[in-house]
């Protein structure tokens, strides 16, 4: 870290070199519309001159920067190439962001310790107005940062694991209990979960509905494996549960994801069994993914791009101080299509 | 924009207040290891107490900022959303900026003024190090920005698209020929390419190698349709195709992408057409989808995630001054899988 002097240059010099007033400058380095291109290009070229550039408070609201909001993803940079629900959660968040003039600082990180350090170095270096936290796990340490720094963020993650931050959730319980109701009423008796990583607090919540759901119905074949949520690990898990013998195999399997039941549907393809005829299948999220299989996929359907505008809007929300409350989004909902039936 | 006075207190004074050495206090707020955790905190806590923070240039390398790389990307964020080419490119330039602990400045654009503006913004306002810069068009404006500029980027597209730029891009043409001369190979005369956007520079390269080398080989049957890389449109086209009465109809599909191979597998199934026995499929980019369908895949196998961490690394030589070069990533390479045989 180098010493550099601060220029003694303000935006009042900048301006008057250019000929315009505090407030085109600020339009130009806002990169807000209503400037002509040669009126940008002396405002620039004044500022190139006189080495100033805006400081960074300038690009606040009331102290906070709100130009910028910060996302940090604590997952193997490979998965997350692989799963369709990040990228379409941060097109939603983007979709909203754009509306603002707003930027994405976007970055993969190994630990939530290490998400902690930059969370704080972000927003103590005025990087950011806020952030987007994900992925809560229990007793997670990044409530007590939050709290600590006064940053405002938004919790993606149930009310249960996010302390007393400001959190946007779906309900994965009550989705979770209406697939294996699904299931259960069209006389499925043993019905598998392949899930997510076991160390996620959604999917800690999805696995304790499923049991409870299955003991709540009789189901007495109720199985649940965990996975990474990648495709690989998804056909794997179907190739291990489909290899039982009847009755033993199950003749239902809801998958966490969208990717995982494209592959149970490829895996069931390969060992000669039917899809619903001999097993269904239902899948999670319902990217496109699920409508341009053969047969298209039942699913629990989640609008997660609405998911991640949400997001997006109830962060805008609290980095204003509106008050912005705590709220889940709509909960999946059941969509059939030709991958669920009767077992025979 | 608010003229707040920028503040007198130096880092010496945070170091001389936490009784520390300014190595510690740039330690602190670069969020590198090697201090303990009260230690941060006393830092923290001194430059909160003297209302300090780092000044932007104090994260910089010969005056260029290093820990933050700029991304625009012009699509609609449903899109966005829905193609795996993205999210496999940004997981790969994650991994690499993961290292260099840089994080990614992402942004959904309109249009490519708009993207000018922005990046300008960026760069003038000292928020990036430099811009990765993508889907490039035939005169396309940024060459000339960057270059007014003087702002470090790496441009991905063929050269004949980027001007001066360093550039880093996949040999599209020859991938392309190899396709067709694949499919010719196996005796197929009436081959079809569903491809991607028109607009794109690398989309018109790949039409214009697609007709050479059908007219080379003597393809009478060679057709093209334009999409806009999504699924859906993918199925449309296929749709299309497939209608068509023996012997017009084409015994063989080259995707821009793998989604709508996906999406031409699903439309063949629906057609009551086998793959590859009355249609042989190949796809593009080869994302974990092409090995999860029943059947697998042909693909023109493309590592994107590869690709992604070249752009980055590159974008450091850039930044760094070290003379990057431009240069191409390993061109596709044929993987035959189950999609693919000689017509009947």
């Amino acid at each position: 870290m180098t010493a550099t002097p601060t220029p003694r240059v303000t935006i009042k010099d900048v301006a008057a070199r250019a000929g315009v007033s505090k407030g085109a400058v600020s339009l130009a380095f806002n990169h807000k519309p209503g400037l002509s291109e040669a009126t940008r290009d002396r405002i620039f070229r004044a500022a190139r001159e006189l080495g100033w550039a805006p400081n960074l408070t300038a690009r606040t609201l009331a102290g906070s920067r709100v130009d910028v909001v910060g996302l940090a993803i604590c997952r193997p940079a490979r998965l997350l190439g692989l799963e369709p629900f990040y990228m379409e959660f941060i097109s939603g968040v983007e979709s909203v962001l754009t509306e603002h003039s707003c930027s994405l600082l976007l970055r993969l990180v190994r630990t939530v310790e290490e998400e902690v350090g930059l969370q704080e170095a972000w927003w103590r270096g005025r990087q950011i107005g806020g952030s987007i936290l994900v992925d809560f796990r229990a007793d997670d340490p990044r409530v007590a940062m939050a709290e600590r720094l006064g940053m405002p963020v938004v919790a993606v993650g149930h009310p249960s694991l996010t302390g007393g931050l400001t959190s946007v959730w779906t309900d994965d319980a009550t989705a979770v209990t209406e697939a294996v109701r699904y299931l259960a009423a069209l006389g499925h008796r043993r019905v598998a979960r392949v899930g997510g990583a076991a160390g996620f607090g959604h999917t800690a919540i999805r696995t304790a509905a499923f049991d409870e759901a299955a003991r709540g119905l009789e189901l007495a074949g109720a199985l649940q494996v965990a996975t990474d949520f990648s495709g690989e690990a998804g056909a794997r898990a179907t190739r291990s549960l489909l290899t039982a013998a009847p009755p033993d195999r199950p003749t239902a399997i809801v998958y966490d994801n969208d990717i995982m039941a494209v592959a149970g549907l490829s895996v069931a393809a390969e060992m000669g069994l039917r899809v619903p005829e001999d097993v269904s299948l239902l899948a999670w999220d319902d990217s496109q993914l699920c409508r341009l299989t053969h047969p298209t996929l039942s699913a629990m359907s989640h609008d997660v791009h609405g998911f991640g505008a949400e997001v997006a809007r109830t962060l805008f929300g609290v980095i204003m101080g509106d008050g912005a409350g705590s709220h889940p989004v709509p909960t999946p909902v059941l969509t059939p299509r030709g991958s669920t039936a009767p077992p025979r």
